[in-house]
């Protein structure tokens, strides 16, 4: 249980951080934080799309995977309910009006696919958690990715955040739910590419 | 009294930066430095609310925390004198106009929270800090805390450097005094809740 | 087999992240990513000079060599072409054009230099890649070089990513083929050079 | 001899990054890939203040001492004299006009004293080489002090590189050396001074 709490946590505080800020270099490094803070309660994912990539390689039962999944949605949703608390004003993802829809998924796709294989090439097996900067790495490669997709794809890599910013904002009647679909499948579909990947990649040379 | 010199050193170079510059990438590389060159005399603190949250897990005994208190304050006056001989004009933090007392205050407790944390964490038990990035992670993380906070809630996070600042302000006959409670109360509060997260993060799974 | 797939691979997301930004910070970090991802499969290269200095070293036979080669340029073609398709409009590297010849030949020799003996260094002989931090060293040091060369030389110090998008502009009617030599040229005669300094830096003191 | 030519060819290469742009992160980088480079064969310093530092520890001898310090003007003065035959321009550091003498000297003096600081605690005794991370951590501190000092004081902390330009504008009837003397003495005075805290802060608690 103390996991899936932690998971709740850990992403309420990077939704929250995504509300204040499009930085990707302060998203990446709260997430930093996040890791080494968490990662002893819990595998530190606050990402549906890399607890998805974990499931299909065995590193969470499916149990697991509805526990993780409830609880980066919760953390996402009272941290975006808490930004318009505190703001006033709902926010919400969206691809710039140049890109087109082509480039949104492709962009979503693949570097959704980078920052879950850094993710789980890093933390499984849990012996590599020994290299101490697992988590410097993980972060700043989710700065990377942010930092090359967002003025194309907006901010995404991460269902749970796009999903919770989108529901405030529709409560609040705006359209955000129109790039949701790309939003979450994109990651999704990645995360299992990712899992096939990790596989081929750690397996013997 | 070593360590208590150490911690007056440290807080008054961080200040004194703080007095110079207000990027939170050079703020917090120099916080890399100090505590690299500072922990083997002292914990490396440089900020009241991190020796709170220090003495609250039973790391620093009560007199070890006023000494700790003691030099901190007393650096980040002299830092601050220091900046007002230097430039000839005097300094403070404030919460940006538009920012509301909630979007000040829970600003400021949540990014100390992480910061203090991330702190804690990293430096306690001590054999932690064989970890050879533990310093580049928590100036990392300062800097990361300011890159969110900063355009809301001012350069906070840090009771010794807001506090002094704010006491040559007013003997420059400056208002700065009215933003101290909330710079000085949340970190405060931040710390002794970042305590008891560290005994439960720390736990048995 | 597997070796020259992965560098395929590492080299099609490297350069289509090259498409997408001109970031030094974003495209060092995607490079962080790769080295880490893809380093159990192959020497996480990327880079035709680096692989023209590891053979030069002996770490690659002439066969090896063919196939690094032959994978980072199938990548790097791939993601220019998909660039091409994604984007509609072709990119290449160019020199500013108040850069000299000069200035352009010594910039692009000297930091290809830099990159390739960082590169050789850290991750021959394979055991130093138990040091945690090569593949963040070698990334941080791509996007530090790219900073200082960048605003005089374009975006170099990689064959297979000029050349590759530098084919598709010509396609596209484009004469960026004017400046491949300098791009080709220099970097191979720095990857030659660093394998002599690297046996040099290495030896006995 | 070795070890002179390696600290010439890495001050060399500084120097001339720092002729070619004034981005602190850019120069941290390069001196980041400069010390994983040379480290075999040199310790590393590429500045006359840190090998003033190292000797008063006992570090080096007289005799190394003057061969690093010579070594170090020779690699400046050739990276100032091939940016003057690149860019047939002349550079020289200067304190920002509004900078008081005494903001100038009194922020030449710390920052260079907590480099020096940070380069003396990594780097001796050699053991702490062991660290994977004390590279990166010098690097980063490097870019911190000049992200802080740089815009009142200029490019300062390394008296070879401010003497070589100085010397190569002054050849070119401009009167950059009015400056030297601070740029000159503070680093010495600092690294004296870094050697009797190194002293301190190492002894036994």
């Amino acid at each position: 249980m103390t996991k899936y709490v932690t998971e709740a946590i850990g992403t309420l505080l990077l939704t929250f951080t995504v509300g204040l800020t499009s930085d990707p270099v302060a998203i990446g490094t709260v997430l930093i934080a996040l890791i080494y803070v968490c990662i002893h309660k819990s595998d530190a994912h606050f990402n549906p799309a890399v607890s998805i990539a974990a499931w299909a390689r065995g590193k969470l039962s499916p149990g697991e995977l509805a526990g993780y999944l409830t609880g980066q949605f919760s953390g996402g949703i009272l941290a975006a309910g808490l930004c318009w608390w505190i703001t006033d004003v709902t926010f919400y993802s969206a691809p710039d009006p140049s890109a087109t829809t082509l480039q949104f998924i492709s962009i979503e796709l693949i570097f959704s696919l980078l920052l879950i294989l850094t993710y789980i090439m890093l933390i499984y097996p849990a012996k590599r958690r020994k290299n101490p900067v697992y988590g410097v790495i993980i972060g700043i490669v989710f700065a990377g990715c942010l930092l090359v997709s967002q003025p194309i794809a907006g901010t995404g890599l991460n269902p749970a955040i796009t999903t919770s910013f989108a529901l405030f904002d529709y409560m609040n009647f705006g359209d955000a739910y129109q790039f949701l679909p790309v939003y979450i499948l994109a990651p999704f579909i990645s995360g299992l590419l990712a899992s096939v990947l990790h596989r081929i990649l750690l397996s013997e040379k």
